[in-house]
């Protein structure tokens, strides 16, 4: 199991989520990819409902997780993370130049041409749901994202995975993918959502999703006793 | 000048686009990046008001521009693009580890954890302004915007650049600031709009616009004409 509290490889995660962000904090894509490279990592968890201490802005600006760090590089946002730990594996990159160049082509098409809008739709039914604009909008929003996956879809056709074989690419968009599982979007996809569970049953993801539950805690932490 | 007819490299563009997206189409993000590496490259243009060819979603399946090939990779994402001319050029990435992989952790930054939100924002002043929702949901997303912006100026405080270096990340957050040049939203922000204009000041950015609007049509293409 990679998690080992003596690994060169630290991340940052969080100790306390509410329910619906459980398997969603972005650490999982990171452990994800470790777990598909064989890294061992340890991790430094964060209150999710308290302030971060004042100087994790020098380690992660925008005050988020996850950041990471090896004994080489320390580095924050989980795209370029998951991209730096592909370039140690050739489980999550090919060796190929083209079939690297197609791997992080897919990566960025996750986070910039699918993640955005997705997540412009999560943050409608889980944050402002009950807001006046979030009812106007939603329907808009819900074509264009619908618009979009299914490009994706066509791309994907009758493959398993977005090129040849599984990559960083396909962990970014699964990643991406798994956004909408409060929402039932995926429903009108069944491509996308078979390929979807396709990638989420690959070990790798399984021992790093329950490593993410696992390191969170039952209660959220309270100001007068942390934890 | 890079602009060379005959270049290995290809990039797809558009021949028309409205006069509010001149200087903002996303294949300038790769002229520049092209401009800095010292790499000629050849266009080949897609009118941005008539349907692409079908088979044009077999190179870019979201049917956007830019993509990109160079005789040895065919790829797409602009983000992934400019990462790839980096790999050849230590003008947008440091040939040290820990330089490199703040160079791409900025660059992940400009693209995931600032542009979706400062999109969001241009959205709504350039497409949406008169409807209900858009109004309605302003205020709230410029103060998230706001508060990105300025944990953003803080890591900048006195620096040049995001780094010790001008790099791909800078050439990215500039490219996502940009965004916001319809709006007085960077007004706040006076270290922003003094790295962006310190960015923009660059020759190769120069070259770079000035090629993009040079590729533009005056008018429009219509369906009985083409162009």
């Amino acid at each position: 199991m990679p998690v080992d509290a003596s690994a060169p490889v630290q991340i940052t995660a969080l100790s306390w989520v509410p329910d619906f962000a459980r398997g969603q904090v972005r650490d999982l894509r990171v452990r994800w990819a470790l777990e598909e490279a064989g890294i061992p990592y340890s991790v430094r968890k964060y209150h999710g409902a308290m302030p971060r201490p004042v100087d994790y802005l020098q380690e992660q600006p925008f005050d988020q997780v996850p950041s990471y760090s090896d004994g080489e590089v320390r580095m924050f946002e989980s795209g370029a993370i998951v991209l730096h730990i592909g370039e140690k594996s050739e489980a999550l990159l090919p060796a190929d130049a083209q079939g690297r160049a197609r791997a992080v082509t897919w990566l960025f098409a996750a986070l910039n041409s699918v993640e955005p809008h997705v997540w412009q739709l999560a943050l409608i039914d889980l944050f402002y749901a009950g807001e006046e604009w979030a009812k106007l909008r939603r329907p808009s929003l819900t074509e264009f994202v619908n618009k979009r996956l299914s490009r994706l879809a066509d791309h994907l056709g009758d493959r398993d995975f977005l090129e040849d074989r599984f990559t960083a690419g396909d962990l970014l968009m699964t990643s991406v993918l798994r956004i909408l599982d409060n929402s039932n979007v995926l429903d009108a996809h069944p491509t996308l959502a078979a390929y979807k569970a396709r990638c989420e049953g690959r070990p790798a993801f399984g021992r790093a999703l329950n490593a993410q539950l696992a390191d969170f805690d039952a209660e959220p932490p309270t100001a007068a006793t942390g934890s």
